[in-house]
């Protein structure tokens, strides 16, 4: 945690914010933290625009001061079947232990980038971002090494660093279960209801419920004896 | 100097190409190391579109197997004299020692992560940057430990470097002087008539010679005794 600064009284952060649970979890909890919240997402060539619509509500729903979208084609290089035309899998393995498909070579780092451009333009020395490294699935961009790693390069790269104030990358929930992402989630008033996890949803947004993120998604309510809230907007509601 | 493998019998490298001097040179490094060379440029919001055309003439004429375009909105954040209606300095003393407005925020950290990206997308594990730290104007991510960090950052960042294949940033201009620069660049067939590095040129490219860039520029041709065949297409050539 960091050591606020008692004479730092309006306190500015970047969030990013994907329209997944983990990220809204992210802006509610640096709202939380004192923080006035600047969202920030982008519109990536992904395969669904479902996201972004689901990140706007999100934005208005915690508060956000500003949203701003940012339009980069990742798909002009491609390499990943949430930007292309591969198959997302289904039921895969948990356990294999290699990176997925649907990894997007450099994401995070790109959208870290951006971030650190929006912070120095609004004179914010802190961004948050909401990767996980137990869920991670095996992307290489979630875990706390590299992230680290950023942290250090960001504060070599700015004026805003080489002038002396440094950046704080916070990636709260980077050691947390999904279980426990969502009863942290619930705990800040986080409508899962508004929030997309899934890799491959329906025009309308419906999960489809087999993919990696639909089953970890869907694991994590099970554990903690809870209702996808989302679930309700799509399917009907056991009895 | 890397250590080239002898095995690795087709080397691939991404060269981030802004239309300039430097990154002319770069190219034509790249390209005299072995490499097949895929060129990276960016339409980020930047008040003149010539240093585009200039790029893909220079891609081109060196050789460049592709020539990507990546478009990304800095205007977005705003925060610069390039991207923005700020007037650009004219006349500025170099010595000044200060960040100067003509800073883009991240810019170079944005860059790079699309280059990362890129390389991956192609296999590649090296990348060339045009930077430079002794006519760098006081960019912090133009100095010689940034690129470093870079560098560390990614070979956390990859599916490719966890996998096992480090990436290298190679900045072969880092520690030259401009008229090295232009020295090495003619050594190596650049026809410097193709790039452009003014940062307010008029509509059809002709450099306002008053600009820092303009400034560092023709020193550096002075300082070779040569002529700087840019300015042949623009004014009348000296008796």
């Amino acid at each position: 945690m960091r050591a606020f600064q008692p004479t730092d009284a309006t306190r500015i952060a970047v969030i990013l914010l994907s329209g997944g649970l983990d990220s809204a979890t992210c802006l509610a909890i640096a709202r939380e933290e004192g923080f006035e919240c600047y969202a920030l997402s982008f519109e990536y060539g992904q395969r669904h625009g479902i996201e972004l619509d689901r990140a706007k509500r999100i934005a208005q729903a915690l508060g956000a001061i500003e949203h701003k979208i940012a339009a980069i084609d990742l798909r002009l290089f491609g390499g990943s079947a949430l930007t292309d035309d591969i198959d997302v899998p289904k039921n895969r393995s948990a356990e294999s232990g290699d990176i997925p498909v649907t990894y997007v070579p450099a994401r995070n780092t790109i959208f870290l980038s951006f971030a650190l451009a929006y912070a120095e333009v609004l004179g914010s020395s802190d961004i948050f971002i909401g990767v996980n490294a137990v869920d991670y699935s095996g992307y290489p961009d979630c875990r706390p090494e590299y992230i680290e790693s950023f942290a250090r390069m960001a504060n070599l790269a700015t004026k805003a660093a080489v002038e002396g104030t440094p950046l704080r990358i916070h990636s709260p929930l980077i050691e947390l279960t999904k279980a426990q992402i969502v009863a942290r989630g619930l705990e800040l008033g986080v409508d899962f209801a508004l929030t997309s996890s899934c890799y491959c949803p329906s025009p309308n947004g419906r999960p489809c419920l087999e993919c990696d993120s639909c089953r970890i998604r869907l694991n994590a309510f099970e554990e903690l004896g809870l209702h996808d809230p989302l679930l309700d907007r799509f399917f009907e509601t056991p009895s």
